[in-house]
C-alpha cells in the first residue's frame, strides 16, 4: 500500500486512470507526468480539449504539493486559473509541477504543459502549450 | 448540416461525446447542459474529478458565447478560472454559461456547475459547485 | 470602536482611505461601495488603472465575506483573478460584491464593477467594466 | 519622446507615478521594477493592500510584453490572476515580470514580487510575495 499522498492520488484516480496519465518523476515538491493523446480526448477543432489539459495540470500541482505532505494528509483543489498558449496538437504531453509554497492549510502550486520530453527538460517558453497557477487545501484526512 | 458555431461545439468535439454532456438549452449567450456522472470520472477521493468540471464549464462557456457568433466564425478558450466551492458528490451535473460580453475578437462568459436541475434554474448560490470565468478568443474559420 | 470585521476593514486601511473609497452598504454578504475617479487613478491611455480597479474588487470582496464572521474573525485574500470588459472612463465607479461561501477558514466572494449607481442596482451585464473572483483565507486574529 | 511602448507606460501612467515605481530593466520581453513602500499603500493589518501589488504586476506584465510591440503598438489588459503566497511587510518590493508568449492580437506574460532585489535575482520561490498570470490585448493605437 502506498503511503505518500501524491503516489495515492495518481493510483486510485479513476479519471486520470481512463486519461492514461502517466507519471514520471514525484518527490520533493515537483510532479512531472506524460500523456499519450487519444482521439477520446479532442474537442471539435481536432486539438486537444482544455479540459483535457486542465486535468493534467491540475492534478500534477496536486501531486507537486502531495509529495510534501505527510501520509495522513492530503489535498483537494480550492481553485486554479489556466492561460492556453499554444493548441495543443502534438501526441504526447508532458507536465511539470512545481510547489509554490506549501503551508499547513493551504498549498500554491504551478503546472506547466509542453509538447515534448525536451522542451519540459530545457524548461523553454517557447513552445508552451499552457499554464496553470493552483491553490490546495492542505487536509488531515480522518 | 448544423451551422451555428455553438451547435457544431457539441456535436464534433470527441471529449464532450465521451463524457455525455447533454445540451439542453443554447441560444442568445445562453448554454446550460446536463452530465450524468460516471465512475470514471472521479478523483482519488470519490469526487468528481476538478477536470470533468471544468471541461463542463470552459465548453459550456465556449457555446454561451458561440450562439451569438455567425456561422464562419468559432470560439476558442485563451484562459479560464474555476474557483470548487463544494466537492462534488451527487450523480448529475448541470451547468449554465452565459455571455457576460462578445466583442469582435474577445468573450468573456462565465459558467456554474449545481447538483441539480431545480438549483440550476432558481440560480440559488447555496449549493455551488463550481464557477468559472472563461475568456475566448473569437475567430474567422478559414 | 467598530467591531464588526468588515467595517473596520474600510475604517483602517490606508490605501482604501487614500482612494477614498465610500461603503455604501455593508452587511449579510454583500458589499457595495462607490469610488469617485481622481487623475491619480489613470493609467498611460486616460482609463482608470486595472489595479485601482482590482483594489476596489479585492477589498469589496473582503466586505462581503468579512460580514458574515464574527468579531474576533478576518480575512485575507488568498488570490484572485480579474476579467477587465471594458476600459474605465466613467468619473464614478461602484463596485458590489457577494459572498458566494464563507466557510470556516476559506471564503469565495465576486465582485462587479459597474460605472453607475443605476447600473449596479439593475445588475445588467451590458456596460460591465470588469469582475473579479475572490478566494479569502478567514483567519481567527490572536 | 519616447517611443518604446513599455517605457512610455511608465512615464505616462499617473497612478503610477503616484506610487513611484521605478523602472530598474526592460528589454526583450522582460520587465523589472522596484516600489518602496509607504504607509498609504496598506491594508487594515498592516500588510501591503493587494491591490498595489497587483498594480505593481499588472503593469509590469504590460511592460514586458510591450517591450517586445513596435511604437504604433499598445497593450490593454484583458484579465489577471494573483496568488499571494506571503503578506506584504517588507519596506522595498522588486518585481520581475516575463512575457510567455506575445503574439499578434495576445500577449501572455507573468509578474513575479519579491521583497528583496536579492531574492529577484536569484528567481527563489522561498520568500514569494505574490506571481499574477496576465493576459493581454495587443492594439494598434489609431
Amino acid at each position: 500500500v502506498t503511503q505518500n499522498p501524491a503516489a495515492r492520488m495518481f493510483e486510485s484516480a479513476k479519471f486520470i486512470q481512463w486519461m492514461g496519465v502517466e507519471l514520471l518523476n514525484l518527490a520533493d515538491g515537483i510532479c512531472e507526468a506524460k500523456l499519450i493523446v487519444r482521439d477520446e480526448f479532442l474537442q471539435q477543432d481536432g486539438f486537444v480539449h482544455a479540459g483535457i489539459l486542465t486535468t493534467l495540470a491540475d492534478h500534477c500541482a496536486g501531486g507537486a504539493v502531495g509529495s510534501l505532505l505527510r501520509p495522513h494528509q492530503r489535498v483537494l483543489s480550492i481553485e486554479f486559473k489556466t492561460g492556453f498558449l499554444r493548441p495543443a496538437k502534438s501526441r504526447e504531453l508532458y507536465c511539470r509541477s512545481i510547489s509554490l509554497k506549501t503551508g499547513k492549510s493551504i498549498g500554491f502550486a504551478e503546472s506547466v504543459i509542453y509538447s515534448s520530453l525536451k522542451e519540459m527538460q530545457s524548461g523553454a517558453t517557447e513552445g508552451l502549450i499552457a499554464k496553470s497557477s493552483v491553490t490546495l487545501a492542505v487536509l488531515n484526512s480522518a
